[in-house]
C-alpha cells in the first residue's frame, strides 16, 4: 500500500509508492565522460574569469603558492551588482531591478575531482569560502538572501563540469525559505521548541531514516523526501545561520559530507546531484528559530515538469530503504 | 538590466535575466524518434491495460466502431483505490494511507500523433474524456482533488510515447493548489474580483504578453513566468471548476489548444512538454473566487534541482519575447 507523508515543516504532502519501489541499481543514468574543451577554471586561465573575490592558497600562508579555492563574480550573472533597487508596479504585478550578485566559488584547481575526492580538510576550506562571502555580503544592505548551491554533473544543470558552486545573493527572500521560516515559526509558538532540533531528536532514536552521524552532524532520509536518495544533513546544535558554524565543527561537517557523497556515488555510480544550504535570511532579522541544513537530492529520475506545475511529488523509494541502504554501505 | 518579477497569485518571485536572452534556436534539444517496441495503448493490445473505465467510439454513437478515446486505470498505479482512508501520526510525522484513483487517458489509438495533430473535435472528445472522469470521481468523497496533467515526450517524464494523459485522485488538495486558491481569496477579500480575471484584462489591454486568443479563451506567456515559453491557456469567462465548461466551449478551448501547440511545435522543433489543468478542488468546497486554467511548460532548460530545493527560478527569455515569437508566427 503506498503512503501519503506530509513534510512537517512546509506541510507538502508527497506519495511514497513502495509498490514501484526502486533500488538503487532500478535507476538507468549515463555516466558522465569528462567532455574535455577549454576550461575557464582551470590554473592558467585565471584571465579568463572576472578578478577574484577571494582566494585560498594551497599552502596556508603562503600567498605565492598557487590557489586552492577561488571565488570570482559569475561572467553571466543571473543579478547584477551595480545599481540601485528600484521597485515598480505594472498594473496588478510587482517588480524590481534585478539588482543582486552572482559568484562561483571554484572548489578546486583540479578539473577532474569533485568534492568527494578531496580531504576532509580541503572540503571545509570549501565551507569555509562559502561562510567567508555570505559574511562579506551580508553587510550589503540591499540584499535580503544568499543562496548557496551546487549542481554536480550535466543531468543535474551544471553547464561547466570543473568542480563549482554557486552564490546568488538576492533583495528578496525565496518562497520555499519562507515556507520553512513560517513553518518553523509556528511550531515554535506551540512548542517552544525548535522543529528541526524534534525531527534530529525523533530521527536518532527512530533510526531507520538514519544514515549516518558524527559528534555534530546528523544525515538523514527525509520522512516525507520528494526524491529517491534525497538527504538533508543538519547540525546537531541549533543554529539557524550557516557562516556561524565555527571551524572545528566545519571539520565535522567536511568530514560528514564527505561520507555521504562517497556513498551516493558508490550507491548509484557517481550520480549528477544538487545540493542547496537551506540559512536564515541575513541582517536583521529575528530569526533564531530557524535550523540551518543542507538538502541534497541526486537527480536519478525524469519527473520534473508535473511536479512543478502541482508542487505534488511521488517517490518511488521509501526514505527508510534508501538510508537502509545508505548506512550499511561499507567504505573502504 | 535583469529583472525580478513577482507572481500576483502565490507570490513567488523570479529572475527574468534578459541578459543570457534566449530566442527559440538556442535551446538545443534532441529531436525524439519513435522508441518502438511492444506498446500496451495500441489498439489490438487492449487486453494489457487493465479493464477500461471509459471509451469513446470512433464514430459517435456506434459502440461497434473502433474506439478513439479510452480511459484505463493505471496498471503502476501511484495510489490505490481499495481500502479505507487511515490517517495516522508517528511523533512528529503524519501520513495517511495511498488511497486515491491514478488513470490514464489514451488520447488517440494512432501511436505516432500527439495531440497538435489530432483534429479540433477530437481533441474536444479528449478533453471531454478528462472532464467525465473528474466529475465521476469526484463522487468519491474519499477524494479531495484531482489532478490531470501530461507529460509529452521523454524528457518531460513520458515513460510510454503513445501519447497519453494522466489522472490522479488524491485524498489531499496539492500545496501548490492550496497557494493558488489562497491567492486569489486573498485578492477577492480586498478587491471583491476575481484575479485571475483582472490578469487577463490587463494582458489583454496590454498586449505584450498575449499569444493568442478566440471567443471564449486567451493564451498567454505570464508576467513571472518560471520557463522560456511557458504558456498559459486561460478561459475569458469566470469558472472555478474545469469539468462545468460547456461543449460550445470545450471546442474553443481545443482550437486554441491546437494552434498554441503548433505554434510551440514549430518555434521549438517539438519540444517535450508538461500541462496540468489547475482546477478548484472537487466536492463542497466553496471555491467559486478561483479561476480554472492550464499551464503548459515545454521542457528546454535543465535547470531543475537548486529550483526544486530553493524555489527560486531563473528565466532566461522574458516572456514579451517568448508571447512576441510565438504571436507573430505564422501558421499555414
Amino acid at each position: 500500500m503506498p503512503e501519503l507523508r506530509k513534510d512537517p515543516v512546509i506541510g507538502r504532502w508527497v506519495i511514497i509508492s513502495a509498490e514501484r519501489g526502486k533500488r538503487p541499481m532500478d535507476f538507468p543514468h549515463k555516466t558522465e565522460k569528462l567532455r574535455g574543451g577549454f576550461c575557464p577554471f582551470c590554473p592558467g586561465h585565471e584571465k579568463k574569469t572576472p578578478p577574484e573575490v577571494l582566494s585560498y592558497p594551497a599552502i596556508p600562508g603562503d600567498s605565492t603558492s598557487e590557489w586552492s579555492v577561488r571565488v570570482v563574480p559569475n561572467k553571466f550573472p543571473a543579478l547584477i551588482i551595480e545599481g540601485d533597487l528600484q521597485r515598480k508596479g505594472i498594473g496588478l504585478y510587482d517588480m524590481m531591478t534585478g539588482i543582486g550578485a552572482h559568484e562561483v566559488v571554484i572548489d578546486t584547481p583540479d578539473h577532474g575531482k569533485s568534492l568527494a575526492d578531496y580531504d576532509e580538510s580541503h572540503i571545509s576550506n570549501v565551507l569555509e569560502a562559502y561562510q567567508s562571502r555570505l559574511r562579506d555580503l551580508s553587510h550589503d544592505k540591499r540584499f535580503r538572501y544568499i543562496l548557496i548551491f551546487k549542481n554536480q554533473g550535466e543531468e543535474a544543470g551544471a553547464s561547466l563540469e570543473h568542480s563549482h558552486t554557486q552564490l546568488i545573493a538576492t533583495p528578496i527572500i525565496p518562497k520555499r525559505v519562507i515556507e520553512e521560516l513560517e513553518g518553523a515559526a509556528s511550531h515554535f509558538e506551540i512548542k517552544e521548541r525548535c522543529i528541526y532540533c524534534d525531527i534530529i531528536d525523533q530521527e536518532r532514536f527512530d533510526g531507520r531514516r538514519l544514515i549516518f552521524e558524527n559528534d555534530d552532524f546528523v544525515a538523514i532520509s527525509p520522512f516525507a523526501a520528494r526524491f529517491p536518495f534525497e538527504t538533508w544533513i543538519l547540525p546537531k546544535r541549533h543554529e539557524s545561520h550557516f557562516h556561524k558554524m565555527e571551524p572545528a565543527q566545519r571539520l565535522q561537517l567536511a568530514s560528514l559530507l564527505k561520507v555521504i557523497l562517497r556513498k551516493l556515488n558508490l550507491a548509484l555510480d557517481n550520480p549528477a546531484y544538487n545540493f542547496v544550504i537551506h540559512t536564515a535570511p541575513i541582517n536583521d532579522r529575528k530569526d533564531w528559530y530557524f535550523h540551518w541544513h543542507i538538502e541534497l537530492m541526486p537527480k536519478l529520475t525524469q519527473v520534473a515538469g508535473f511536479e512543478w506545475g502541482s508542487g505534488f511529488y511521488i517517490n518511488p523509494t521509501p526514505p527508510e530503504e534508501a538510508a537502509g541502504y545508505l548506512r550499511n554501505l561499507k567504505l573502504d
